[in-house]
């Protein structure tokens, strides 16, 4: 309920259209309801195109399958993260709609075009088993309507790789470096641009990663600033913040 | 050496005006001092009237006097995060330009008018004891050329406050949140709004808040997309990286 | 043995009919017997129709079955935790009365007519990937001989959703929170009722969320008062706390 | 603003005593100021002859007083937690009302008198250094209008010690139970008792007690069922929380 | 070699019976092999009729078959620890002499006869979880040649049952207190008994019981004196430790 | 009240000298304060010529001399650890039988003669920095009753300087082992010896030791068999726990 | 690029016989190509007989294979780290020349003879559990080029094996020191020799050992001064920096 | 003792210069203090003109005092580090030969020339409050003879920086790379060269750098190979190790 439809309620109030115990009951469950928030339920309806979002992990095929069937009545872009082959599979009964981006781990149901930035998203990883967590980035950006560019294996190890592709990063507007082991090609990067950088620590890694953690910590005490961090792992919720941003 | 200037060495190479000797050497020294990287020097020289930055913990204040001394050859403004009364008392031996914002702990050496962005970074706090953190991202945003409204004490143990603020709040372009103890407003500002969101986790609390790091991970793990995580404590870089967004 | 009956016994002493030699042996067994303790094994035999409680995790079925069968000799209600499908399948071998809460992993045997309290305990989780540990606590108090009501997937990514179930959360008289990632529910929840409230993180997440460890710090560190917390996944002990509150 | 007050403003609206444009604003302004949400502002004005609580740490003596002042004028009571002398000294000066309990770092300005439950609430320690936790959490649930019973230095180490006082803790309605450094006790009289327990770690031990954590984790994961844990040294939490159950 | 033998090498240098370089070379290989170390090899060959044991985790049973087959040779017994079914059947191959100790996983080969003690060492467990470790220990004791008495499920969620033991435990020379989860028991049996106590977490729990770390940490803050700790799971250890100090 | 006294009362109870009213309040009493529980009360009153046991850390000097005076009225030894020059000083005022050991920071009140036992204790440091916690050990064992022999400064880094010391150590009934940094000593000397080790990490070191951590790990994770740990620092529990061995 | 080439390239700019802009081109083009950085591609082209390195883990074998045709075209020899007999199997089918280090999981492809220095490395573990590790070292260092030495099964629980090693361990150069559990082998061979050790932590271990990190503590923390510490079971970097010292 | 005073004693007791018993006392003694181990006491006497080395982290100035006493008779160099300036005034007291290095906190007692190498080690920092510990580092390798270039100030985010100065690095035979916050310079330096890098990790940071470990945990996992960590701010480590491979 807006603001104009508030006031025609109570106009209706005062002309006798509508009753009182009518109108108190509308505006006692109207805060939560329809008071405007600028994202009225992020998890699963976003507004603008932006597609629905379903995160597999731990939910069964036909829970997802479940999901997928009710949000198709809405006939928004459905993007499911964390899908395994046979999520997919399921999703495939119930639509031709669906594709796999294995890499990435996500089915995507497209049911509207999607409209393209200009701007383009860098996304960056330092070796190739980072790649996976890159894609669903990439994926996710990608979907929810950005212009996307691949920049994979330009560890510290070998500055010169990341140094030789400096050009292409910079043309970014949004830069996303995913890395595990020690992570310290979020520092490099956001050293060498005055862009907003993403850090996506990964769990790649061995002994004292500890899972990610080390990577982690490497991005949080970034010498370089202009840095912000999300959880391990978490390659949509990049993908999503540097959308965000790039849509500004 | 910008392209211009390169090509204009090789043409005096081939009208013999330069040595290939000389030549040889200026090219030899370039790939590190002048290959247009996009920000030459991070830390100290940040191009388009962006401030010099010292951070002073852990420095004398006469130590921070000489950079500063230094750094206003060059007539930029100067940021001096981390800065006593001790080391704003010493600058203002050297400089009457120099103006202490006590709660961020920041001077700031004004040289060059700053220009100021429509677009507005919000800065929210939860507690009062958030402050000061909140104030080091305010200052550096502000000094960086960005407009910045103010919203403190708005903690999720009261989610009315916050939500009497949204309207205020949905008219950022970028948002910060600082919060200490277990660091939920992140989640709750997260939830509400679809623009860039910038966590910072103090180190506010006691306890099993273990320096901050309850905090960090609240953030980190938030049930809300798109929000980046600095380290705890860091106002300065969540200053930095919104206004980076902000000025995209 | 009760102060009447150590008294009659005194007396019997007193009187001839039994032996000094005997009632030493009684007396000299007495104090970890039948002292009065309020709670004389609360593992398995709690009083009052509360139910004997197994829990199954670490046990073989057959172990498992074989403790059903001594205490279904007592007559009580039999509450089976973390039970598996084959534990469930084996305790019905044995009995006809046994059902199987299948999200809850809990397996009751009804030996007995629970008596359900007037007021409520409410049981709200953040995520759907929470309620297996919110089932486990409300199927807990169920038993007990709670009234309970269930609100699910009201996390505070999307305030709103919980803010609409504020009057039925209203009501109850003691307030289970159970949220895994960032564990923020507890707070927000915290900061509405004045509320015996009792949080249970859950080891659902990835990455930072170390098992639970993030959920199980932001409830500890709670800006909002009258919290009280349980072990990650804990959702029995939850339920046997809100049962001991609500009956006060 | 409450229901009765709701229909009142729309049948002014409809006798035309109050304008569309009026009734709107404030209707505009409702959800978050005074939708009968249970708790208004819970740090700060708490219903029901609650006190207002002020928490010190972090916050100077002039800061304190500010507030203290602010808050008089609600003639409400008062409670300063972690309240040094120095505190204590520049209250004084406001008021004559304010009394000292040193123990517990606890400023109380009485403004109204306190009524006292019927049930108690017992507060047992382990140590004697346990004993400010203790008197924190004793003094809020005493201010908050329980009666209270101090069992003091009845650690496991001497287990009769704990058994001799059983009589007495039983008789409570709600027990805190303080402990530092292995926090063994809350599993112990959690295993005699069928009533609430609020298990408070403290920080007193050293080496791998590290800060409390030691007595945390084993709060936690006590075998003992129907034990809540509140954060290392909040006694204040603990007797809150004690207070919501106690006057249930 | 010992002092008479270097003094008869000594001897027959000087009466010629020796050359000196033979000398030489018996005395610089001297130090390490032969000169009356307390403890010649105390992983494989331990004196006095003490077993030899193998530990098995992370060896094939190919593996701890060859080295079985190398020990018989000696004509000791032989202590198999971490053995599973499969390395047993594989040893039975090889003698007649095994014997499985499977709650304890433990396997003995047994060549000699054990002389017992007089005096006992009690292991004792807070839960039936804890039982195959308090096995490993109470098997390695008795295999040491100790006399072990054995007091399982007495944690101290029910005070009673342990304080109902408290004489026979009170017998024993040395007390082995094995408990996961939060580990309270052996604060408790510290404070009722003037004896060593041995301390051994298991990793029975979960949640916040991060594999025994809680356990763990309760041990060793543990408010009773006269308490060593081993680590998580060494049954092994303690009944080693346990049969050392027995044999004083 | 032991069994003879209980078999008296129920013999006057049926000879009529005492009534059934009196022995009922008697024996109601009587679990707690006379059972023959081994130790009665362990952190004060111990039995059989121990010391009562004071410790200072966190307790005002007056509160020490309170107790100190309250203690002297039975006429034990009293032992104070923990204890800073002014602790002594002020128990000097209250007698002249005071002494200070003051790397133990230990002060002993002598009352009673201390019979010394034949067998010894050997205590051993890696470094000189560990001293103040070895002393803490001997002087406990000393004041105990035990012969101690102190090797000190016998670190791994330097085998030679242990091994030359092998012949001392092996005559010791029992061993302790103080060791800060990597805390290797332990591990070397349980191999050498098959005596009883008790092993005392100290927070001596810096930067990865983590206050004491590392060397913690390194004595739980011993390879050597007959290790039992004690909290870090906690020469105390050392002395207590080698007491009660080599007392067997 | 080297000098010569630069230089070359500047006269034929001079002399016209290349254009200004193709001359352009090429420099813009070569820092990050060929400015005779130490070390152009250290992952995947290591100069001078280098092998090629795979790092097999989080790889298909199918993935292997392809790398692995592609390093064979440079005629380089290749080294499979972390390979299962899986991706040896598929190795074989493409070439005839790999051979498989089972302990080490190394996978060697020989394309070209390796020159072994005369000096040696000593590659040292605790146990035999420890192995694995200390053969991925000890394979890497001799594929790089180095005389090994393997000394295993020496762990200082047993002191007198390594003492009578310490000749053959004194001739080496670099010593490489492997060890799970409490690693404190390391700080004793690292005080009986004057050569550099490099300290491998493993995983082998259980409970508190927090897979390896008791023993990495202990290596960081030596008292022993002139040890270089890698990650846990980080057995090809230590073989790596071992042959880099070697060579010098 | 060496092999030709060994076999000189053999002679003797042969030719009856020497008694059997005397020879027989002084082979007993052999073992530990002369049988030419490599490193008699390495950290009081090294040999070869390496200095004594005295650390006086937790010793008082006349502690410290002593020690120089009672090793200046030795006539060797000597280093004393985490020397405060009181511990040198202490020092200049005993002799005029003490020089103070205050960065690196570090008195050095000269006595003797030191011989320099000709083979260069690289010492660089990534910021400037990294130099203290790089001091540390430098000195201890220049007073164990070794040439030393320090490249300060050469941190990640501004790469150009470090890559500016390879040249120099690239002449050094083994670098010392000192990093506080994310510490990620070791990575990257450890991609451009081959030589072997020591990195140390330091303390510098805030927030989630806890105390060092984030730099810490980045070193351990490089993803460059070559890498070879000390302890957090072990500058003194570093300049021993760095020192033992160059003079190989």
């Amino acid at each position: 309920m807006n603001s104009k439809e508030l006031k025609k309620l109570l106009e209706d109030v005062k002309n006798g259209s509508v009753e009182v115990e009518q109108a108190y009951k509308e505006i006692k469950a109207l805060p939560y309801e329809d008071l405007g928030f600028a994202k009225v339920d992020h998890h699963r309806t976003i507004r603008n195109g932006y597609p629905e979002v379903i995160y597999c992990e731990g939910k069964t095929s036909s829970q997802v399958v479940e999901i997928v069937k009710r949000l198709m009545q809405k006939n928004n872009n459905i993007l499911a993260t964390r899908a395994s082959q046979e999520v997919y599979d399921a999703i495939c009964q119930l639509t031709s709609d669906a594709e796999y981006h294995r890499d990435a781990r996500i089915v995507v149901v497209k049911r509207k075009e999607i409209i393209i930035t200009e701007k383009q998203i860098a996304v960056i990883t330092a070796g190739t088993s980072d790649i996976p967590v890159a894609e669903e980035a990439a994926v996710t950006a990608e979907v929810l309507g950005n212009r996307v560019t691949r920049i994979y294996d330009v560890g510290v190890a070998g500055i010169h790789r990341l140094l030789s592709k400096m050009d292409i990063i910079s043309e970014a507007n949004v830069i996303i470096v995913v890395a595990g082991m020690e992570g310290a090609l979020a520092s490099v990067v956001g050293g060498l641009v005055d862009k907003p950088v993403i850090a996506v620590p990964t769990s790649v890694g061995y002994g004292a990663s500890f899972g990610g953690l080390a990577a982690l910590l490497t991005m949080l005490n970034s010498c370089a600033s202009g840095i912000g961090v999300v959880n391990i792992d978490n390659g949509f919720g990049a993908g999503y913040l540097a959308s965000n941003i790039n849509k500004l």
